[in-house]
């Protein structure tokens, strides 16, 4: 079955600057999700792996945020430098980028020590 | 680990009327996301599935479409009369719906019967 291998969602969000929660792009445009797809294709990825916009992942606390299925791998306060670790280390090599990690006490929590 | 149980991304891409491709939403509102988040709400699943809107996951012959990982199970033509089913039979079930199942040897590829 032609799926993908992986399939990598960025999130898009953004909020108003008064907003209670942070938002994971200023104005809704990610430089991380263009490298992430740039540096896919180029590596060869380009049908196995997908580069997605998502709309908010419900972590914005730790934003800007990335999630990689079907592993599940959390990735928090992600910049666009950091594409190259994803799509080297990870995407290619298997190997989730451990320092970009969300701590496993931080994924999908009203009380960690991120939230207030 | 609280993660997601089941995470369901939803398409929300629109694309002019006479763009080569279709469009999984007529606006970039989908009714079908909002009554899969309110159905799971109801059916107690809120901190343990997640609904999110996604952008373009590539699909878009077999559209409106919806994937839900960490199974990858791909929905296509999906209705938002269709929100009960997958509510009830895949996310509180754990039978994924196979009526709405796009068939496997259309999954991520550029030749199949629907894409000319």
């Amino acid at each position: 079955m032609p799926a993908f291998e992986r399939h990598v969602f960025v999130c898009h969000n953004n909020r108003p600057a008064d907003a209670p929660r942070r938002s994971c792009t200023a104005d809704g445009k990610s430089e991380l999700h263009t490298r992430l797809n740039q540096l896919a294709k180029e590596a060869g990825l380009g049908n196995r792996v997908r580069i997605n916009k998502s709309g908010c992942l419900d972590q914005c606390e730790h934003g800007p945020m990335v999630v990689v299925y079907p592993e599940a791998v959390w990735y928090s306060n992600v910049r666009s430098e950091d594409a190259e670790a994803i799509v080297a280390e990870h995407l290619v090599g298997g190997r989730p980028v451990e320092r970009l990690r969300l701590a496993d006490e931080c994924v999908n929590t009203k009380i960690c020590p991120h939230r207030s």
